[in-house]
């Protein structure tokens, strides 16, 4: 038996989703099965729908911010109950036995953690070779990869958390931001509008660095103190040797160089979009203020909870876009050209109609 | 009054070094004036004789890797007599009041240190504007910035731990290398050599990381535990994820991403040769381990006073060729080839000759 479950699937690189069929596992005694009533759409969707990092295979189906209710569970699921607000983020799961998995860090999985979609799905169970993401009415996952969603939020705009929120939340932990640390963040789309939601509530003096002044007039809206305008020279060279921290969301390569020099010495600027080569990176910069220059990905199971909880408390949800799952390819191009504030999420609601 | 000092200079970016006879300060109250024994050559000196970093002025006089005996000490010198093994390295100045002069990390100064050589003589009592380097038989020093060297040293093998020592031992300190941690050096020259012999007399299992397999051969010898050699693909592909530091003394631009990979979670890569561009970095090292990238910058005074010490308490010098300085023209031909094991050192006692 199988769980028949309806989606959104690409069937090539140059397609657009449609609606497909398919099957998830039925739940082992570890599983725990969502209704998926949200799934945010986050730009490596885009990129992988397309084939643009060369990994993937179709009928491919995107979607790894997911919120849910718990509709069942099996028999040994401890911290879950059947209706339950859930969610699941970039994995679904790894191999638990490794020092990174061990700590709790299972994005980093030694043997490579299965993503929510696109991975070589391990557990079975399916005829399915892959994993198929949130862009469907169901999923079964393994408890250990299912995070509570705090139920004063609201659940569409706190889809994104699970993969924008947690990008930009664990560095900003990872690296110690607190009160009365400067700390820039580069860029205001999906994970550098949640790292300025995220750094402000941490007590920072956040200053948001864009080549936009209307960004930066939407980005005090958001809490930062201050705006940067990195392409005005006078203004950056002011501010170097300013920042404590920055949060690099640029999603493609670029210079560094000009933010690197905005660091204070030992100070460190933490790439999270630049899946790719860097345009420039110059060892100056580095060597005359020992500075560092640092990579991070999501989060693991825990720290995706902490931020969850960290959420719940602070009243801290993404700035969505809210749309029906026909919309989503125009959706799609409208992300390419950065226009949404901040997020879409799909209504899985509308995959019926 | 003046004192009177012959050295070697530059009289431009293309003539070679010649005899120069130029003016030190008479020594004030918290001077101590060095009668110079030893001057390393330090591949710094070429680059800044020829002008290859822009900033040069001439007449230029080279050296930043002193030893010598204190001649004379001015009233309100505390930690020196007339008689003391000391030495000088890169800075002979700086602020000492920014935060970073405090902390005691003068070549992070938020004003500019004042370089040994070339840089803006800010104390005065000379006709010069420019200081002047160690390439000459007497120097009058600020006593914050000279250092004790352990008499139980070879005074002309410890002149380059003043730079390459400092430079190497600095983040190796800083980053926590120990015992228990596997450590990369990569390159092996002036730097590299330096480096080996720190982490090993620090505890740690130590990698000369190089091209060359007859430099691996020679790090054996230095105290590593282990060669890689970059160029085998297959054996840099079974050290990915392996060391927990690598110390990088390639001494140019140059594609970092093969020894990124190298690296555990969480561990960092750090700079200290390349000034200038690098070649190639790529996003994806840095993110999918949560790595860093990060430079230093020489070392501060206490820092290079304890690393003296420790050198002094380890027996730790450097490996070098002693050379009269009528050959200075040619070892700098020899250091460009990178033929020398591991340094030069003039012996200030054949400028007389």
């Amino acid at each position: 038996m199988t769980i028949k479950t309806r989606g959104y699937a690409t069937q090539s690189a140059t397609t657009e989703l449609q609606p497909f069929t398919f099957e998830r596992r039925d739940p082992r005694p570890q599983d725990i099965v969502l209704d998926i009533l949200f799934c945010g759409i986050c730009h490596s969707d885009i990129h992988s729908a397309r084939n643009e990092w060369g990994w993937t295979s179709y009928p491919f189906v995107p979607g790894h911010e997911i919120v849910g209710r718990v509709v069942a569970i099996g028999s040994e699921v401890k911290g879950f109950q059947v209706g339950d607000l859930a969610g699941v983020g970039c994995m679904v799961d790894s191999c638990r036995t490794c020092p990174s998995c061990q700590a709790g860090l299972e994005q980093y999985c030694d043997h490579g953690f299965t993503g929510t979609y696109g991975g070589e799905d391990k557990i079975g169970g399916t005829p399915h070779a892959v994993t198929f993401g949130g862009y469907s009415d169901t999923i079964t996952v393994d408890e250990r990869f299912v995070l509570h969603i705090p139920e004063n939020l609201d659940p569409a705009a706190a889809a994104p958390l699970l993969c924008a929120g947690i990008t930009t939340y664990s560095p900003l932990k990872h690296w110690n931001v607190g009160a009365g640390q400067r700390v820039g963040i580069i860029g205001l789309g999906g994970l550098g509008h949640m790292g300025v939601k995220f750094a402000h509530a941490m007590g920072a003096h956040v200053t948001m660095i864009t080549t936009s002044p209307s960004k930066g007039q939407d980005a005090r809206k958001l809490g930062a103190d201050d705006v940067l305008i990195s392409t005005q020279a006078e203004a950056m060279k002011q501010a170097r040797d300013r920042f404590d921290f920055l949060l690099n969301t640029i999603p493609v390569g670029h210079d560094v160089d000009p933010y690197m020099a905005l660091l204070k010495r030992d100070a460190t600027m933490v790439i999270v979009g630049s899946v790719e080569p860097l345009k420039k990176v110059d060892g100056i910069p580095l060597i005359f203020r020992r500075r560092s220059l640092a990579g991070s990905l999501i989060g693991g199971l825990p720290e995706t909870q902490d931020m969850l909880d960290f959420c719940g408390q602070h009243n801290i949800v993404c700035d969505i876009e809210r749309i029906s799952i026909k919309d989503v390819n125009e959706a799609y191009e409208r992300t390419v050209r950065g226009d949404v504030k901040y997020r879409f999420v799909i209504d899985m609601g509308t995959l019926g109609s």
